[in-house]
Order: structure tokens, then sequence, then C-alpha cells
């Protein structure tokens, strides 16, 4: 996803939304001519992100919908796995743009939970699956966000989106992939609502347990498949 | 998708299932050097392709069941869009096996239609790509096969079995795209059940025009994202 993100020796670069800073190591340690301002509404979160003592990042608490830079202050902005979690990312969208320069460009990254897909595909599996969709839209995000990055930069004013699919596949000759993104990133992720979609009532607790044994099963069959999407987009202020 | 399949001067090639030729135009002209075989259930069809007069092209009927080559005849195998369409492709893949060289390739290439998504989505618009699902379903194919490749060329005996996602995305700022294949490919391959998904009551024709008229709308507004994905298969004898 970052394989084709680079800055310029000497760029200011803000990452809106930067987390625990999962993405920003990568960032600053692929791009060491660069500084990054990193921001994010999480005091909690930023406190570990310190921890990874980047030197040529900063770190800075702040809500991505009141920015505290001045007007073209960057020369990029970087937003990965963010949209997803806000009411109106167009709105956010509206914020990031003017402490962008003339020129700069934005960097969005999101998945899209409706791009899954699996084999073999179960009843019980899709209704979990279901689960974690309908789990995250009552928190006011949007899972199916990916699909939308060109109408949603588009309408928040940026120039020249271009958007491009980022297909993640797995089967039983990539077992890096399967356990690092099937078990370890998908059905962990699923597992974390489980006792939210039983409280909501989204399913019952047999289906549940069917389910994730059938999302192991597509991880531990040798005829097992995964197919997710993500979306990458930049566009010009 | 045939972006990176060549194939070196000398090389003796079997199409199997060419219909009228599509794919083979582009095989044969960009590798001017190769011989190709291409084969056909269908005289209908294979008239059709004859009229590309390609040099470098034999036209054959044949059953894919029923191959009438020697042993160890092609260096190798190519087969497009042709799985989707059996009742049993592993057992065409077993047949296809023997016809290879010692070490010789099979490229296997096949859509999901099951991971196609758009923005944005109406029930209409879902209701008449299922449709188009389980209509090709009555009649014995998968198109769900894309995802399956791996374990279908396995079970086949292949070795080596490499699969690639092929994501095609299209929004407004790829014109050529969405004309080319959301109005031209999917909504005219929609389009060809109706009859078909009327008579068997998937829907009825007030569902059907408004998820035609929806999915003409993803092409037609300026924040419509579509996506599709094909798969790609190369394996060893």
């Amino acid at each position: 996803l970052l394989g084709d993100t680079s800055y310029p020796a000497g760029s200011l670069v803000l990452e809106a939304g930067c987390g625990v800073g999962a993405k920003t190591i990568t960032l600053a340690s692929r791009n060491p001519g660069a500084r990054f301002v990193c921001t994010d509404i999480s005091a909690e979160s930023l406190a570990k992100a310190k921890e990874h003592n980047l030197d040529n990042v900063t770190f800075q608490q702040a809500d991505i919908f009141a920015m505290p830079f001045p007007a073209a202050m960057f020369d990029h902005v970087f937003v990965c796995h963010v949209l997803e979690h806000l009411t109106d990312p167009v709105a956010a969208l509206r914020k990031l743009r003017p402490v962008l320069k003339p020129g700069g460009t934005i960097t969005v990254i999101e998945g899209d939970h409706g791009s899954c897909y699996w084999h073999p595909e179960t009843l019980a599996s899709q209704t979990v699956w279901q689960c974690l969709i309908r789990a995250q839209a009552r928190l006011g995000g949007d899972s199916l966000i990916g699909r939308r990055l060109f109408p949603l930069l588009t309408e928040a004013g940026f120039a020249d989106v271009r958007v491009s699919p980022r297909a993640v596949y797995c089967d039983a000759s990539r077992q890096d992939w399967v356990d690092g993104f099937v078990r370890k990133t998908i059905i962990a992720m699923v597992e974390g609502v489980k006792t939210q979609s039983l409280e909501l009532g989204l399913t019952d607790e047999q289906t549940w347990r069917q389910g994730i044994d059938d999302l192991n099963q597509v991880a531990d069959r040798s005829d097992g498949t995964f197919n997710y999407m993500f979306f990458k987009a930049v566009a010009e202020r």
C-alpha cells in the first residue's frame, strides 16, 4: 500500500489520524529526508506512537475537523484508515485541503469491507462478516468507503483525483499472507465485534461460532482462498 | 489480462475454447513466432474466428473433454473464460494436462461475478446482478469461479500454481473504461439474461427496469464507481 508513496527530501508532510503510528514508522523510515507532523485525536494512541522514537516525526494531538495549522503549511497530506470511522468524511477532507500548499498532494488509503469474499463461502461465515460491517455502521462509520474515494475527494474540492485498487489475494501457496492477513487481521477484526454483534442481536451465539470456524477453515484448508480490496487515492489541492 | 502472457518463437500453444477468437487475435499478433492450435466445440464460433485470417493459427473443432491430440504435444495451454461454463471444470483441466509437454505451462483466466460491487449501490441493481449469477448457475456453470482457480488447478494435478487477481476499477476519470467495461460489457451481459430471469421468476419487470436504470446511473453519474475482479493462473504440468 505504501510502496509507491515517497516524499522528496525537505518535504513537510501531515499525517492526519496516525493512531499508534503503524504507518508512520514506514513513512518516516522510507523518507528520511522528509519531515512529518502526525496528528491524532487520541492522546493514548499518540503516547504509543511516540514510543517508536522517530527522528523526523513530530506528534501533535489534534481533531481532524479543527486542524491547528496555518494555510498552505504542508507539501503533502497522508490519511490512512481514517475516513472509514468518520460520520462526515467530506467535511474532514475539506478541512485538510487548505493546509496544503497549492499543487500539494493528498494521499488517502481505505479498505472496503464490501470487496471481501472467500472460498469456501458459507452462510455462517457471510453472516459474521456482515456483523462486522453492521457493527461498524452503528458506530457512525462506513466500512464500504473504499469505493467512494473518488466522489469524496472530488466533492471536497480536490483536483486530478486518481484512484487505484489494491487487491489482496491469499491462497495456500501464500502462507505468510494467510497468516498475517486472513488470521491476524481479518478474523481478528471480526472476533473484535463478537460482544457487540450478539448484544445488538445481529446473530446468535451458535451462528457466530460456526461463522468464525468457517473463516478459520478458509485459512486452514489447502483449497481455501481469500480476497480483499484496498483503495489508494492521490489528488491535488 | 494478456499483457504478461508471451510465448517464445517456436512454441506450439493450444488455446482450448477459443470461441469467436476474441483472445486469439491478441495472442497470435503479439506472439508472431509462436504457432497456435485453437479449438472450440462450436463450429459456428470457429467459422467466425477463422474470419480473422491469422497466419500462425490453426482452428479445429474439438470438445475440451476429448482433446484429439497426442500426449505432450504442446509447449503451453491457454484457457480463457471457458471453465465458468463447465459443470466439471476439474475434469476439463485433467484432460488438458496430458497434452502439455513436461514442464509446459497452462494459463487460465476467469472472472468472478461475486467480486463485483459499485457505487451508488441500490437494492434493484444488486437484484439484477444476482439474476445474472443465478441465470448462469441454471445453465450449469459457475460465474464465481475466479476465486477457485488455485484449488481447481491443484486438484487437477498441476504443479507450482500461481494465481494473481486483476482488478478492474472504473470512475468518471476513466470514461473509456466506464464505456467499454461498465456499459458495453457488464450492463450488456446483465441485459442478456432479462428474458430468462423473468421467466425463472428471479425478479419482476419493474425491479428489472429499475435495476438496469440504476446500473446505468453508476456509469452516467460523476460520482459513480465500479469494481470487478478477474483472476489469472499459471501452473506447470
